[in-house]
Formats: C-alpha cells, sequence, structure tokens
C-alpha cells in the first residue's frame, strides 16, 4: 500500500489550487505515493474550469474520512467545505481564505497524529489573510510546532544540488554566537542525519560549517566558536558513529567538489545555508521541517496573489516536496538512534 | 601604447614560475596588455626546462629598468637575480623564497608608485616562507597597505558569475555589527562603483545586502542595522548620482535573475560574499584591493606547493587577474568623484 501524503491546498485564492489541479492531473507521482488534497473541491472545480484543466479525481467528504482513506491507491482530494468557490476572487486578501487555509493544516496536522496518513506537504499560506481570520501566528512551522508538540525539531531545504540545515534561523545577526549550543547543533547533527538516511537509503555524509571566516584560522578571528562550542558537536557525533566533518571554513564548504561529496551541510546561521541554497537551488529547493512526529515538508515559495488562478504557477517544486515527503516517511532502514544528548 | 602590467612571480617553490611561464607563452594577453613578470630569469628557465615549457621572452636587467620598460609592446621578464634556481627545491617552505617573492612585491610596488607600470598582478607567497625570511605580513594586502599608505581601501572579488565588494573581512562573526558605519559602507560603494565603471565602461548597476535575516524585516530581526547604518549608506549613494538598491535581504540577492540585473554586490561581512563567490565562480574569481594608488589583482589559489613544478597547475585564473588589471588601469572614463563623504 503507497503511503498517503497530505497536502494542503495553501490559501484558495493564491496559487495552491492551481498547483494541486497540476498535481492531480500528472499520474506520475501516483506511482510513487498516494497524494490527498486537504481542502475545497467546490474551488478546485472553479479554478479548473477557469484554466481548462482536468480534475476527475475522488472526492472524499468529511465524513467518510478516515474510512475512505485506506481505500486511496493514487489521488483524491479531501474536501473540507471550509468557503465557497464562487464567492472568491484570486488574489484578493480575504479572510474567508486565511481561515479556511487554516483548516487545511489543522486538519492535515490531525490526520498525521492519527496517522491517516504518513506525510503532510504544505502549499503556501498567506499571512495576511491568515491573521486577518484571527489566527495570529508567524507561518507554518509555528502552527505545526504548537500543534504537534515538537522537542526538538529544525528546518533543512533539501534539493538535488545541496542540502542545508539551520541550527538557528530567524534571530538577528548579533544574536547568533550566544543562541548556538553544543547540545543544539548535535541535536541537528542527528535530526540531519536520521532525514537524509531515509531519503537517500545510506548512511550520510555530514559536514559543519563553523561560524567564523576560515572557521576562526585557529583562533585568529572570533572568540573560538568552533574550538568550544560546534567542535564538540562533531566529535560527540562522530563518536555516535555518524560519517562527519568540520567544523569546515563556511566560504570553501561550498566549492563544486565538496558538495560533491556532501549529503548535507549544518549551518550556523540563516544566510549561511540560505545564500547557497537560493543561489544554486533557487527553484528546486524543498522546505523540511524536521523532528516532528509527522514529516512535514513545504514549497518554497509563498502564495503568488499577482498570478493566481492565472495558469501560470509552476507545480515543480510541489512536486519536489511531495516525493521528498514520501522519501522521508518511509520507515527508517538504520537501527541508530536519532538523538543521543551530548 | 599598451599598459604594462607587473606580475610578480609569486614564491618560487610554489606554482608561480609554472603560471608565469604559461602567461608568457600565450600570445592572446599581449594583444589586451604588457605583462612584466617581476621575479627570477634563472627559476623561470629551469622550471621552463623541466616542464618542457617554452620561454623566450624578452629578459630584462634591473639595470636597464625603467628604462627598457618603455619599449615592451608585449611579455617580457624583469630580472631581479633574488634566488639561485638551481637551490630551491620546488614544494619546500624555504626563508629564501619568501625572501625573493617579497621583494618581487616590493619592486612591482615601486615600480606602480613611480608609473612604471600601469597594475600589479600578484601571484601566491607562502606565508610561512615569508614569516621565515622575517617578513612579519599576514599577507600581500597588508604589504600592500603599508607601501601604499591607502586611506580607504576594500577587497572585491570580479567573476563572470558575479562581483563582490566586503565592508568588513577578516575579523570574528561577533564583530561585524559594531564594525559597520554608514561611512564604510559608502566608501566601498564608491570604491566599488568606480572600479566596476572601469571595468564595463558603463554606469554600473549596485546592489547592496543587508546584515540580518530577510534583511531585519522591518526591525523584527536584529537592532536596526539596515534602517540606522546601511539605508543611509545607500541613500547618500544615490543621492550621488549612482544607480544602486538596497539593502536586500541576502539569501535572495544571489538569485539568478537578481544576479543578472546586478553587476556589483556589496556584502557586510566575509562569508556573505566569498559563500556565493566560491560556490559560483570557484575558479574564476579574482581578488583586487581597490582604493590603492595603484591597481592590484590577485591570483585566487595558494602555492599549491603539492603540485610546484609539476606541469598541473592551470594559469586559467593568472590570465583573468592580468585581464582584469588592464581593465582597471584604464583612464576612467567618467567624472564622477570616487569618495565624497556622508
Amino acid at each position: 500500500m503507497k503511503q498517503r501524503i497530505a497536502v494542503t491546498m495553501g490559501d484558495p485564492a493564491g496559487v495552491g489550487p492551481e498547483i494541486c489541479l497540476r498535481l492531480l492531473a500528472d499520474p506520475s507521482l501516483a506511482h510513487e505515493c498516494a497524494p490527498v488534497i486537504f481542502g475545497d473541491a467546490d474551488v478546485l472545480r472553479r479554478v479548473a474550469a477557469k484554466l481548462g484543466l482536468p480534475f476527475d479525481a475522488p472526492v472524499i467528504a468529511q465524513a467518510d474520512w478516515p474510512k475512505a482513506a485506506q481505500g486511496i491507491d493514487s489521488f483524491a482530494v479531501l474536501d473540507l467545505r471550509c468557503v465557497d468557490g464562487a464567492a472568491l476572487m484570486p488574489g484578493k486578501v480575504d479572510a474567508r481564505c486565511g481561515d479556511a487555509a487554516f483548516r487545511y493544516v489543522i486538519a492535515a496536522i490531525e490526520a498525521g497524529l492519527k496517522g491517516e496518513v504518513a506525510a503532510i506537504t504544505t502549499a503556501p499560506l498567506n499571512k495576511e489573510a491568515l491573521h486577518a481570520a484571527g489566527h495570529k501566528y508567524p507561518g507554518h512551522t509555528e502552527i505545526f510546532a504548537e500543534r504537534m508538540r515538537a522537542e526538538r525539531s529544525c528546518m533543512t531545504f533539501f534539493s538535488d544540488e545541496l542540502t542545508c540545515s539551520l541550527v538557528t534561523v530567524h534571530i538577528g545577526y548579533h544574536e547568533v554566537p550566544a543562541t548556538l549550543t553544543t547540545q543544539r547543533i548535535l541535536d541537528v547533527i542527528h535530526l540531519t542525519a536520521d532525514a537524509v538516511r531515509r531519503q537517500r537509503g545510506r548512511e550520510p555524509r555530514l559536514a559543519v560549517l563553523g561560524l567564523n571566516p576560515h572557521a576562526g584560522e585557529h583562533g585568529l578571528f572570533g572568540r573560538g566558536e568552533e574550538e568550544r562550542v560546534i567542535a564538540p558537536a562533531v566529535e560527540a557525533a562522530r563518536a555516535a558513529g555518524l560519517n562527519i566533518v568540520g567544523p569546515l571554513p563556511p566560504d570553501t564548504a561550498f566549492l563544486p567538489a565538496r558538495r560533491r561529496e556532501t549529503d548535507a551541510f549544518i549551518c550556523m546561521y540563516h544566510d549561511q545555508a540560505l545564500i547557497p541554497m537560493k543561489a544554486l537551488a533557487f527553484d528546486t529547493a524543498v522546505n523540511t521541517t524536521l523532528g516532528l512526529p509527522v514529516v512535514r515538508t513545504s514549497v518554497d515559495h509563498g502564495t503568488a496573489f499577482d498570478i493566481a488562478w492565472q495558469g501560470k504557477a509552476s507545480a515543480k517544486n510541489l512536486f519536489a516536496a511531495v516525493r521528498l515527503a514520501a522519501k522521508l516517511s518511509r520507515p527508517a532502514e538504520s537501527g541508530k538512534s536519532p538523538s543521543p544528548s551530548v
């Protein structure tokens, strides 16, 4: 039986419905998993009619879920009936859409926690619409963290070119040094190792970056963060059996030769990871949250209100996000513990 | 008359002599400028014989310089006779080589300051050998800064893929926020604008990066460095007539579309510039020091002692460095002042 992947439709007034329709129209993905759109069938029908896209996936009413879920072997739509498609304008901030998008996510989280789906892939939310509906979250990540009560999680970007995990994310530049701890770095190393092991089906080759130019050049730059904080995490990970190097000088870490021999980079701060990710894999990166009880991947773009319902949106990133969700939610093949402490 | 470019031979025991021989063997460059190797003819002869490379460039004795310089129209070697080629071992740290490499640089600086050469391109030094000879400089940059007494200078990397200037360079991660000043950023903007104007022969399109994730997202992250320190420099540069945007979110600054519309990026710290440079232009970047009274470019690699005198070293980066030196030392075409104050 294929893994069911919940795909939330995102803000109905954005590009979410269109990219979900493109997913439903392509049989290739259904060989690998069973994507179930968590959204509104009425909105999908309206967008399909407007754009001349097919829409013939089975529609499951909420009352029939989860019983009907067991029989899904390719695509399906779980019709959550949150919003009236005929009443919506594409590309407009609308509290009804923000509320609907929120409810798709909550339904997917509940299905994930109950084991009714193996993983969740999210199409984009509109933050303004979400807030207008009274859901005061900065984004998906915080909704997942709250509802799934993860003790330890990290943001990781996967692409064919490179994969990067972030030790710190949305904090000021100046806050990074004091926020880095050996335990946090080790947690991110193990979360990453576990995910990349599932993705690649083998032991991953990991590289941990330094914080300072030239990784401090033996204490010449910085406050010894490499020796004091980062190196002990690398050593502990190596002692736990991982294939890992570092702390590496950040600038040479992403040279082509080093990229070829590295399955994932552990980065100390937002732009250390995101600058090379966006420079090298600008439209293929998949954003994931590791460490949640249910695998979650996300498209790496927004609602793109300016091109919503116009037939211009590419579903390439959504395909990649669903495929990765299927890979990451496969049962682990290795017996390595994902999270020993220092 | 072509511009004469002094090319220092670098540490004789490294790859410098070999890449200089490859430069002398390729007539293409001599159409654009007149490179003069500042080094030891004896070492070049010995390496040429070992590797079967031609060496038929005119050799000028120090006594005949600068008179003979006036007549150079393609390649030449200024024979500084600092070291005995027969006494050297390739790939070994040797104080005699460190001293010779230092003296080539000093001779080139003197020739530059006297106007006998239009620009200087440096082949790599070995820091250990330099120190063993009693010259306690961290590298070329400091020798140039001391001898040329530049009030204002900056490190800039040029490549076909992207060009980046650094506001701060070799300091610890934590020191960057306090080191950034509006005046320093504005100086780097103007030094960069002036150089890229010479390189491209037109007004450059510049982009200044923020410091924090998402350039602070309207004060959400960081201490308002974007609003307090960086934006005023961008505004002053725009008021002075420059084509400039920023502060940009650092991660999306290097997206392919943005790179195509940007001639040079002004980066706040070492790895913000060097990560994308090395990821995207790993073997074609040319390192330059802007703001010196004489243009200086440098190869972006070291002495590579492990492959010295073996016929394996690529001179591609040296060619690029010499070509850029020739472009940057052309007389400026625009009357724009390179350095108004804030």
